[in-house]
């Protein structure tokens, strides 16, 4: 398939080669999707972690936030970073890889190798861009579902994520509840509230605002709308973090300077920490994808699916739950967290929910925050000896 | 002085030819600014309401906020609604304008007549854009002083504002103490937080990646970043409303539609309310104005213009104050104005605090907000007796 060379920015070389596990989908197994269409060509990147047992038992799914994806415990191939997860995920970590056989895959709509509008369409030999149907949650869960069937994996024994990532995990409970033994939904929401919604539509009006934005149709340009991917980027950050931390950790310090240079530059060292989370995003992140997920997350309504009632979404599931909120996270607060876990007790499920004390806001759940850590370990380690899952080789149970 | 038409947007004719009186400043009258410069030649525009008395003692002076002006209790020029506190001033509002004479000036670095970056530069012939010096909180009122130096008023029976506004009711008194005899400072802070320069940082990104900024040369060229413009004003229009607020009135409900339609349109009431909002600002506001403004709240400080106390900046002020919080305004919280509160008591001002119950968020102060209203006649009706101001033409004291 012949094609201009695409951008280096928003990671466009894992789009077409990522340096992951890849599944593929071919026309005889395709992706219903909630908006109509099929998508009958379908790649799914994931990586995995540890060893899947005998028993088949062992398996975690993790589920990714809006801009994360499948790097959940390694370096990541754009950034080289440590993984995004790697306080929860990894040799003696809550979700021990010496334990558990861990996989996550990034999720359709993204950019990191599974299909998402920056993939050559099959049909045109040219990216999706706004071809690429709109994706809901439950399309995002629907492919993951494909993926664990074709690992040959009956029942997870654990899906967990946070913010979009616990969205998918409480979708995951309620199209397949008895695929999932034990879930963890962290700091997340089981509808979009108007304010949520609210904050992404700016952030896809910066995006569509850039000339070179070009309708979505920037890859076959050679260009990316980084200035609005930036803007969108600088929005939402601060509403992962808290009030409270913002004003320790910066205040109103200056930015290498003892006063004000009186100039629209970052003076303030809160202005340069932003600057640099937009232009840094835009090397590994692609904005159509931004729209893709950002709009999944909007639509993602799980009462509504079930005739307004959350609880009936769990009904019977005999999944246990913990759920988990953070007092500063004002993006998906405790009240959010509270009515999943009222849910569950309506319906019946097991469930124990934590509020965890923390300035962290929202991002608390990629921090090392001890007492996150410690339910974590404490809730895993208790549905693992439920399962009969072996201890880990090595350290305490 | 000849210079090619300006745009019709951003209200360019006001920046102009004003529909509201007009105070000149010549070279004899320079306004010395913050950041070091002189204005040589200032204008103020500004409107009244009233009369002033034999004494000149009923004077108030009302401070617009970051987007309004000086329409207060007028047909607004361009919008044509009502002026944006006309809950507040008026004939038999608290601000009862047959018992005051109430003065309201658009601030220096706004764009409704007075002095600021859409004006034209006497000394090029083209609109200042970037070459006016930034502007401070304490220059807008060293401006104003200097408005009300000229109307012979001496001391004024009152400040009041919000937000903005109470920023420059809190720099009255700290600069001029004994030419505030009662001051309003309302759902404001003495300082801009980590979180409020956020927001302001990510407004000035939007506007400034807009190519149509042009560097801030956008007038003589004929065109305006109303795409940039419109993205900050969104996403500082959420810091305006409370998360309670939108849910209870938008939610989740859809635009003109059952189902969600899968696209990227406004597709929920609360996406096209902020596109209104982001569309009809751009024709009432200059793109630089903004800049400027966002800047002079981000500068704010005024603890750290005393040597790191509030309280010093209001040792010996005879003020009575009044502050005013709204419950569920997140902008600038309840903690914000306890701690001017505090600040007064320490310094011994005379001060009444006030927290209102309200879902109304940071814009609680803009509506018929009816504790609100109660609270500020039952303080102007105190404090004008105090000061000897005869009754209100009707209805009772």
């Amino acid at each position: 398939m012949q094609f201009q060379p695409l951008s280096k920015a928003a990671g466009i070389r894992e789009v077409d080669a990522p340096q992951s596990l890849v599944m593929q989908f071919g026309p005889d197994c395709p992706l219903k999707m909630d908006a109509g269409a099929s998508l009958n060509h379908l790649t799914i990147a994931y990586q995995t972690y540890g060893e899947l047992n005998a028993a088949r038992s062992n398996a975690v799914l993790i589920c990714h936030t809006l801009t994360s994806d499948q790097h959940v415990a390694n370096t990541h191939p754009i950034t080289g970073k440590p993984g995004w997860w790697h306080t929860m995920v990894g040799p003696g970590r809550p979700i021990d890889t010496t334990r558990y056989f861990v996989i996550a895959s990034n999720v359709v709509g993204g950019c990191m190798g599974t299909t998402g509008p920056a993939s050559l369409n099959p049909a045109t030999g040219r990216p999706y861009g706004l071809d690429l149907p709109l994706v809901t949650i439950r399309d995002l869960v629907r492919a993951q579902a494909m993926l664990i069937d074709r690992l040959g994996i009956g029942q997870l024994f654990c899906v967990a994520g946070g913010s979009m990532g616990g969205m998918q995990v409480l979708q995951w409970v309620a199209s397949y509840p008895e695929r999932v033994f034990a879930a963890m939904p962290i700091a997340t929401s089981a509808r979009h509230s108007a304010e949520n919604i609210a904050f992404h539509a700016v952030g896809r009006r910066a995006i569509m605002a850039d000339p070179d934005w070009r309708q979505g149709r920037y890859l076959e340009a050679g260009v990316t709308p980084t200035k609005g991917l930036s803007v969108a980027r600088m929005a939402a950050h601060i509403t992962y973090l808290s009030k409270e931390a913002l004003q320790v950790k910066f205040g109103r310090k200056l930015q290498n300077r003892s006063a004000p240079a009186f100039s629209f530059d970052a003076e303030f060292q809160i202005e340069n920490y932003l600057d640099h989370q937009g232009t840094s995003f835009v090397d590994r992140f692609d904005a159509n994808s931004y729209l893709y997920l950002t709009r999944a997350c909007d639509y993602f309504d799980l009462p509504a699916d079930y005739g307004g009632s959350l609880a009936a979404a769990f009904r019977g599931a005999k999944t246990r739950f913990c759920v988990v909120s953070f007092t500063s996270d004002w993006l998906y607060p405790t009240e959010a967290s509270r009515a999943i876990a009222r849910a569950l007790n309506a319906g019946g499920a097991p469930v124990s929910f934590v509020e965890i004390e923390t300035d962290g806001g929202h991002d608390a759940f990629l921090l090392d925050t001890p007492e996150f850590i410690a339910t974590s370990r404490g809730f895993l380690d208790a549905a693992a000896r439920a399962r009969g899952i072996a201890l880990a080789k090595f350290g305490p149970d």
